[in-house]
């Protein structure tokens, strides 16, 4: 005995979600059947929608409808910078600390040989097209501080530099609003040696 | 600036998903995006098939496809049992737990006058039509054992004697496989008070 095939396969279908097991989908499926039709419908139809005309920017492969991003198309953006980033998320992430002014590359993912994923993978030819461009004088390495965003990081630095481009990797340091007692003792030795005079 | 259109809409409406909050829902939308394409699709068909061919079972109320759910329309189960459940997913607890062979009736909810959830919002009239059944002989309470569920379990108890049935609560006690120091006081009492003697 379990659910109706209807219901089991809706089930099913909701562990495509990231960090979904079989309960919390069973719990989805039945809230979205008991008493959820309308949004549920909704939901069916804007994930249509989206997987149907969502695509990258041709630009900076961040995910969007136009074949250029309301970024790379946005006359007012400093066009000498160019940040690369691993995922839409961290683009997102600085572009809401307001800081940043420039254009964006996002890899979609990291250089990971153990997993297969190299440069071939990542398709850095189009990485390597966009350094061509004169106007850019500045590559910004954005990519997370883990191994592999490191090893990334450093391969796309030789890559710039090959095209006399000048490179910078943002700072590692302690995090703002977070206790020493709880940063880890890596981060910490880095925050000692990138001090700087006040 | 955030996610284009079609992206922040897809992030809304995923976070009409139990449990979903707005990080969830933008880290589904993009592993989504991202790489699960067909599997998307394949959710936003699942999703709208089943809302448009789910419904309920006419004499138990459980989710299904059939006018009559598998447990209703199979004729080896024991029609002299009645169980009052809250939910599909208790059913199919007590289901999977394989000791019970009677009957269902899902009330799709609880009694909670607070939020405005009395015996006409749970048609409670449908259970009090299936109590004129003079095949019925026990009725078996297993709404949840807390404090609406035993308010609930005590208006249908008083329904059900009016209706000559002999009526039955599911045993409260501590759960096998627990440790007695993780046990609550409440329970704990009861499992004493209700010792059986071996």
């Amino acid at each position: 005995m379990s659910f109706s095939p209807l219901v089991s396969q809706l089930i099913e279908a909701l562990r495509c979600l990231p960090g979904v097991g079989p309960k919390s989908a069973q719990r989805m499926a039945l809230q979205l059947l008991d008493r959820e039709r309308d949004r549920a419908m909704h939901l069916a139809e804007t994930l249509k929608t989206a997987v149907a005309q969502v695509g990258r920017c041709k630009t900076c492969r961040t995910l969007s409808e136009q074949d250029h991003c309301s970024i790379c198309s946005n006359h007012k953006r400093d066009v000498t910078q160019l940040c690369i980033v691993e995922t839409p998320v961290d683009l997102l992430a600085i572009e809401q600390s307001g800081t940043y002014q420039g254009l964006y590359f996002v890899l979609m993912g990291r250089l990971s040989p153990l997993d297969g994923i190299g440069p071939a993978e990542l398709q850095l030819d189009q990485l390597e097209a966009r350094f061509q461009s004169p106007e850019i004088v500045e590559i910004i390495l954005a990519t997370n501080p883990t191994v592999e965003g490191e090893a990334t990081a450093h391969y796309i630095s030789d890559l710039a530099r090959k095209h006399q481009k000048s490179v910078s990797r943002i700072a590692y340091g302690v995090p703002f609003g977070g206790e020493l007692e709880y940063v880890d003792g890596g981060t910490l030795a880095h925050a000692f040696q990138t001090r700087q005079i006040i």
